[in-house]
This record gives structure tokens, C-alpha cells and sequence, in this order.
């Protein structure tokens, strides 16, 4: 075997998936079975401190659907594992041609809703579980993590700095990605602010201050090259001793008609020393000098900050919030909820377990709001129901076929920030907020309890 | 901004970086700094419940030295960003030429023990670090959370199953990649079984068994496709019944002279269910079916069942191997430890803070052993000093070309499950375990107490 990068890429993507994703499809195929079958993509309960979710990923997840292929490379590698010519043939030949709902990216949601609603054949319903999952799992648990940062922020800038322990290379791109939607203004990372356009941002390491002789060269070295956008990390030595240095340099600055724009302390307590440094530079006449923080933080420190009185104009917020590092993933799953029956007709279908049962038929979420426009409940219904609320799930694609206007990245945005501004406060709360609720239909209820009945009969 | 699937490729993985380098980059150009430094990549400090790391990652950092370069695309994005020319035009002929040391992969190592040494041209030395720092942590934790779950398992077979929920495509595939280096047996991923010739496993999924009308059916038509090699999941409706119906369809295909491989238990309280599941397929003369378990396992979890009797025989771990979810991401950094002075010697740097001090110099790791050929100490030195043990960097990179006859995948598991071996058990133990002795040199000391105190005056 070579020596490998190991980049997945769209012409590889589609092997990206669980074998048994393939098995399962082989086995459907070798016993004719292509019943046309719905699954639910919804997440199964809240995470210990998460009050709701923040839904993001699904502008991948259509993409993929549109261009999943299988290559001869991939046909030769799955005939060395034993899979029978007539379903490689198959894969050949495979387009998906499904329906799919999804609530758009940017919307609050909650547990047991659908987010993704597949219909299609089974073996294609099927064979495209394991990406979706896996694009979801990610945007939507760093969206959900971000958006808690910016509200703890309270308005401050929050700039997403964690590439560096991010979950390799496709993390470092969605995490960007889905921090920007939940409110973040921007990215460290180059490559996301090329390919999705989103603000990027960069100070300097210690390393840079300590390659010089001393730190006020180096300061000057670095604002020589940016005299108008410097950050001076003023940590590396002595936080009052680098903040003296940085005053120097804003006041040389001046003199050559720049300002510099802010200073990064990176250790120390944040409070107090953020608190000297505001009021040395306002003595100095340097109101004007942002005051960036960075080192460890994540929603609950930066609360702490500030209820303190830390005095700090932005945050970079690096590996916890890009891990999620308190809750790494969500109960995500992708449920059967219906197939078609020997009579053409769809037929409900659900699992039943204690902890894991799941919702039957083809459904819809109906949100309903106060009246200031706040959201106020959601209700989980069949679909066609006569509910009064907004239909969250929307058509995105009819027979394999993208028909959603795909919003820009700054749409996504405003429609998050917009969910999130017409979430309660109560339901926001970083620790102990209440639960929002979330209902069923009673024909959905109705069904349930049929459904339960005659499964244990 | 058009849709995009947004994956990282060997043509933009330059760009995967974040801003700070580049703007630092720029500085050193803009300053004429262009002297050799050296750079230390290395863990801070273990996380709770780790008492090692298993090192991995380097094959892909260095391909990705070898090849990293900026394309017109790039520049015109980076010209767009205020970049001037002439930095630019250095970026155009940007090739990585420096000298690596580093330690193999499947190494077992410890805090502040340096794991990549680079030697470069400060700008090259620099421009590289957010991409090694993400590659490396990510297979470093997943590579040692992976160890924990193999140690665990007893050698009971463990398979990576976590796909759906890992951080994205790349922590997919690299995750494959590391657990298997860790000992595990395989991976569900069919991509990294293609890429990196790692076994993948798969079984069938709840809504396999629910798409047929009955359980039996639906077993019978997985073993019509795979006769010789079905795992069939029991728990969809009941376990017990579920094990009758394996049961049953074992016997089906040993009529025709086949064997079923095993069942699989996703659910339940899997100590009671595996020991009741064996005894009847032991009864039934089935001694021979596997019993496969699955759901929310990790290293405690695995421990816990086996210390309780579990029947178990093969154990598919997911999200919280996948993810490291106690512990998403190693305090991994890049530091510089020495800067090349205008005599043309290069000279040592050190960091001068409590917690975050790093330690001056070119230096080597020594690991010294029992006379058993047990890891008894290791020893963090300058090079060049006669120290007695063995030498764990090695050099892989001389002026941008790899000079490292790289290991297969399967001689880098060999070499990890070599190294676990070898470390005694109190240093393995899942909590509690013992503090493995790394021991700075007499040398180092002394360097390091005269930089501090030359830094203090």
C-alpha cells in the first residue's frame, strides 16, 4: 500500500459509508426488494447543557446526494470483497433519484424532529445513511456549541481559532463553516475564508515575539508589515511589560497617520490583567486599541469573564468550541418511518424499544410563535395534518433532482441568527434552561398507539 | 459564493492554515528574516484518565511537506486579502526545504518529549505549523483513545464503527487509520478499507429487519446473500426471540453446508442478553457463532462488562472511540527552541512561563529499558550528548525530500502493538495508572537554568 494523503474527495465520496450500508443493499438487491421507503434524519435527545440545536450541514448533504458515483475503482474494490456482479452492475448505474425534506440550515430544532426526510427506493434510501449522518453530526453539533459561545459573548466578537485541533482537514473547513453560521464573525482558517468567503483573522504566536531580540522589534517588525491592522500578542514575557511595548508602538504608529487596532493576551487572568491593560491604554488616548482574549475558552469561561468585568472587545475561541470539546457529537440517527407496502401504499413503520423507539409515517414539524414572534412550541404531526403552526420541513429535492434555492452562507447566517434571536431567553440559558416543548399530533399519537398495539399482539 | 461540498485536497491543503502564519510570513519577509529556526512539536501535558499517547500521523505531515505548494489561485485570493507582491511572488516558488527529525508512528511517548523537530528557514519552518498540528493530534488522540479500547477488549477483537459520528470525511478516514494502528481489527469504512487496505466489517442495520415483514425473513434474506459471512443483529425487537430466529437460520444454512458468523447485541443490559445469547447457541451446537456488541462502548464500558462476565467475542466501538469523546484533542503544540544568530550558531530559545515554559534546544528523546526489554525511563536530552538509551527521533526529511523509507500500515500497527507491550502495566491502567519517569538530561538542566537565569536579568 502507498503512502497516502488520504483526502476524500467528490469522485471518492461515496465510498464514504458503513459496509453494512453495502451489504444491506446487496442483500435487498439479491432478493428484489426496491419498495420505495422513508427515513428520518433527527437527532434523539438533548445533550447534558444543550437546550436545543442549531441545524447545519445540509448544503453538503445535497451536493452529495446530486453527485454520488461509483467508479470502476471503486466496482473492482468492492468485487475483491466478495460483492456479486449483478449488484456492481447496480452501483455502475446508481443515481439517486429520491425525494427529500429538510428544515433549512440556520433553524433551531429540537429532539425527535425530522431534519432530513429521504424518500426513495430502499437500497438508495439506504445506501446514503452513512454521509448524511456524518455531515449533520458535525455542523450541527459545532453550530450548536458556537452559537452558546456567541450568546455567552453578548455581543462581542467571537472569531472561530481552533484548525489547528480540529478533526483533521474536512473539520477544519465545516467547523469554520458552522461556527460562521452560529454568529461567529470569522475564521483563522485561510482555506475556509477562500472557499466559503467568510471573514478571516489572524494575530501572531509567541514565536514571533521571541524570534526577535527583544519584543518591542518585534512588534515593530510586525506592525512595519501591517501598520493598519496589527494585533500585538503582548503575553509572550509580561503582560504589563508588553502592553507598555504595544503602547509604544500605537503611539509610533499614530505619528505615521496609523492606529493600531488591538492588543491579544493569550494568558494570565484574563479579568484583571484585561482591566490594567483597558485602562493603560485609555490613559494613553488608546480607546481606540481593541482588547482580543484567547487561551482555553469556551461559553463558560467567557460567562465567567464577563461577569467579572473582564474587559475584553473580542474572543478567539480555538479547540473547545471546534471538538465541542464538553459533548464531541449528538444522538444522531436515520430511522425507517415508512415503506411502500405489496398494494402501493405507504405503510407507517416504528421501532419499539424503551429508550430508542421512533416516530412512524411521513411527518411534518409545525412551529407555532407567541405574539411578539418568538417561537413558543412545535408540534410533530403527520404530513397533510390541518396544524396552524410553520411548517419547518421544506422540499429541497424531487427525484434526485436539487429544487431549493440553495441560500448564500450569509443567508444561512441571518436565518440563524434570526432563529436564535426569537428563541426565549429561557430556553437559552448556558446551564439549567427549561425545556422547550415539543408535542405530537394526536392522529400521530393515534397512530403510536395502534402501531404499539398491534406490535405486541 | 457557489455551493460547495468544501473538501481539502493536496491542491489547496497549503491554504489550510491559519491566518497568523501567513501574516507572520509576511512580516519575516517584509523584515528580511529569513535565518534557519528550529521548532519543537510536542504535548503539553496528559489528559485526565491517559497515562501515554500512541504517536501517529507522520505519513500524512510528511507528504504533505513534500508537496505543499500555492497555486495562482491561491495568490490572487491571498492578493485579495492586502498581501503585497513580493511576499507573493515568494509564496509562487514556495517549497517546504527543511531538515525533520521525528519519532515513528506506533510510538508510545509522553509530555513535552519533542515528536516532530523541524529545522528550516524560519518562514518554512513556520508556514507549516497549523497543518502538522492538525494532522497530528487528531491521529495522536484517536490513536491513543483507541489503545485504551484495545487494552480493554482483553484480546477481544475491536472494530471501528464510528463513521457517522466522527468529526467530518478526513477524521473518518484518518480515525480508520489510527485505531487500526492501535490494535483494533478492522473498520466499517469501505474508503479506508480501499485507501488503506485496512479490513472492514459490516453487519445489517434495525431497518433492515423492519423493511421485511417478520424478523426470520429478514435474517433469511441476509443469509441468502451472504451465507458464509452474516452477523445477524438480534435486539430489533427482542434479543431472546431474536437469538431463537438466529438460531433458527444457523441451522437453515448448515444444512447447506454454510456457517453463521455471528449475532450482533446493540442494546440492552449486554452482560445478562451475551451470557443467556451463548448458552443457547452453545446448546443448539452453535459454539462457533460469534457474539458481535455494540452501542455507547468505550474502554470503561468494555472493561465493566468483562469484569461481569459478558459472553462477548467481538466489540464494534463508534462515536466515543471515533471522537475520543472524554477527551477530543491532545494539548498538542509547536514551539521554537532555537534560532540561528548573526554568527550563523544557532542558539537556544526557551518560553519563561509557569505553565507554559518549554525547553531550549535541539534536543533527542532517549528510552531506556528493564532487562526484560520493559520501557523503564526515557530521558529528554540535547543532541549530541552520550546518553546510553535508545534514540527515539529519527531523521525522515533532508532539504524537503523525504529520506524515510516509510512503513506500511500493517509494520506501523506491528511497531504500536510492539511499544504497548512493552510498556508495563501500571502505566496502562485506565485510571490511576502510574507516572511513566521522563527525565531531562543533566545538559538540558543546566541550559535551562542559565536561559532563566539570562531572562530574568
Amino acid at each position: 500500500m502507498k503512502a497516502s494523503l488520504g483526502f476524500v474527495d467528490e469522485e471518492n465520496m461515496s465510498m464514504l459509508t458503513d459496509l453494512y450500508e453495502l451489504t444491506m443493499c446487496a442483500s435487498y438487491f439479491d432478493n428484489k426488494r426496491f419498495e420505495p421507503a422513508t427515513f428520518d434524519l433527527f437527532i434523539r435527545r438533548l445533550p447534558p447543557n444543550r437546550s436545543y440545536f442549531l441545524f447545519a450541514g445540509l448544503e453538503q448533504v445535497l451536493l452529495f446526494l446530486e453527485k454520488m458515483r461509483f467508479t470502476e475503482e471503486h466496482i473492482k474494490f468492492l468485487k475483491s470483497q466478495g460483492f456479486k456482479e449483478e449488484f456492481l452492475e447496480y452501483l455502475r448505474n446508481f443515481k439517486f433519484s429520491g425525494d427529500v425534506w429538510a428544515v433549512p440550515e440556520g433553524t433551531v430544532v429540537f429532539p425527535n424532529e425530522p431534519l432530513i426526510r429521504v424518500t426513495a427506493p430502499i437500497i438508495e434510501a439506504q445506501l446514503i445513511e452513512t454521509f448524511i449522518l456524518n455531515t449533520i453530526n458535525l455542523q450541527t453539533t459545532i453550530a450548536t456549541k458556537a452559537s452558546r459561545v456567541v450568546y455567552a459573548a453578548q455581543g462581542r466578537s467571537v472569531i472561530e481559532f481552533g484548525l489547528r485541533r480540529e478533526h483533521g482537514t474536512d473539520a477544519g473547513m465545516k467547523v469554520a463553516r458552522a461556527s460562521y453560521i452560529a454568529g461567529c464573525h470569522g475564521t483563522s482558517n485561510v482555506l475556509a475564508g477562500m472557499m466559503y468567503s467568510i471573514p478571516i483573522f489572524g494575530t501572531m504566536a509567541h514565536s514571533f515575539v521571541m524570534f526577535f531580540d527583544n519584543e518591542i522589534e518585534s512588534f515593530r517588525a510586525f506592525a512595519k508589515t501591517f501598520p493598519d491592522k496589527s494585533t500585538l500578542l503582548i503575553d509572550t514575557f509580561d503582560n504589563i511589560k508588553g502592553a507598555e511595548n504595544a503602547i509604544t508602538v500605537a503611539k509610533e504608529l499614530e505619528k505615521m497617520g496609523f492606529r493600531l487596532r488591538g492588543v491579544r493576551i493569550d494568558s494570565g487572568d484574563l479579568v484583571e490583567i484585561s482591566r490594567k491593560v483597558r485602562k493603560m491604554l485609555d490613559d494613553n488616548g488608546l480607546g481606540y486599541v481593541q482588547i482580543f482574549a484567547s487561551g482555553d475558552l469556551d461559553e463558560y469561561k467567557i460567562r465567567e469573564l464577563l461577569s467579572k468585568g473582564a474587559k475584553i472587545d473580542a474572543f478567539g475561541v480555538g479547540t473547545r468550541m471546534g471538538t465541542s470539546a464538553d459533548r464531541p457529537y449528538v444522538d444522531i440517527i436515520y430511522k425507517l418511518c415508512e415503506k411502500m407496502n405489496e398494494k402501493g401504499e405507504f405503510e407507517p413503520i416504528m421501532k419499539l424499544s424503551e429508550r430508542k423507539a421512533t416516530l412512524p409515517g411521513r411527518k411534518q414539524v409545525f412551529r407555532f410563535m407567541d405574539e411578539r414572534g418568538n417561537f413558543s412550541k412545535d408540534v410533530i404531526a403527520l404530513e397533510g395534518e390541518n396544524i396552524d403552526g410553520e411548517a419547518l420541513l421544506i422540499k429541497v429535492m424531487e427525484k434526485g433532482k436539487i429544487v431549493y434555492d440553495m441560500p448564500s452562507l450569509e443567508d444561512i447566517r441571518k436565518n440563524a441568527l434570526n432563529n436564535l434571536s426569537r428563541l426565549p431567553e429561557k430556553y437559552k440559558r448556558l446551564r439549567g434552561a427549561s425545556k422547550y416543548p415539543v408535542k405530537l399530533s394526536p392522529k400521530l399519537k393515534r397512530l403510536i398507539k395502534d402501531l404499539r398495539e398491534k406490535l405486541k399482539s
